[in-house]
């Protein structure tokens, strides 16, 4: 058994490749303990920020925990997200998710490493892309 | 992408052969989609009560979000849990986890199953084990 404290776990900025505006991640369990392989953040975008497209070679799953958000899948519409709401990504499945224009919002986003790695990252989305 | 909507999933008691006490188990994701393995659920727990021993095939993460609680793994002393600190229970370790005597408990449950199962349930926790 292995507790890690509240307040031991510095919060970092979203690395600018891979998100639009300002994104703290605040890590909770993000080393995956093998054989499992699950790992998760608490990631809080103010308004306007959001990932760039990326996608995860086993899925994701967010907990949304504060505000009101946005996420779209390629090819699919913007859906309005709000605390409680649980957001399933299926592997492969290309997409983005954020906060709403006016309005800060947090996740808790859980996904599975596939030898190594967690995510696959591409372009940004576009002012456009996330207005729509 | 699957939006599973805050409200649409029923609050559900924890069974009496699992816990002792009273506990409610509000599902957020709790069928895991294959190839992903992991499961996750809001778990709170009443002044009193705990889960049964038990451990995990690819164990767990527990993100507590409310109230002050106790985890023991077996043969470790019973430590203090709050908000904002992260549990972690490697594979086959025995533990329990639940609230304090005087006060509520909530922790989100991450696990992963192995060959269909995450949770091994062994025998309840007595009083005595509770209170030491």
């Amino acid at each position: 058994m292995n507790i890690t404290r509240n307040g031991s776990q510095a919060s970092v900025q979203g690395p600018a490749e891979w998100f639009t505006g300002t994104v703290r991640i605040d890590p909770l369990f993000l080393k995956a303990n093998a054989p499992s392989r699950v790992t998760g953040a608490n990631v809080t975008f103010e308004p306007g920020a959001r990932t760039a497209w990326h996608s995860h070679p086993l899925g994701q799953t967010l907990i949304v925990t504060a505000g009101c958000g946005r996420v779209q899948r390629e090819g699919g519409s913007i859906e309005e997200i709000r605390p409680g709401d649980v957001v399933w990504f299926p592997p492969q499945e290309k997409h983005w998710h954020g906060a709403s224009p006016s309005t800060a919002m947090t996740h808790i986003a859980i996904q599975e490493e596939l030898d190594g790695s967690a995510a696959n990252w591409m372009e940004k989305v576009s002012d456009k892309q996330y207005g729509a």
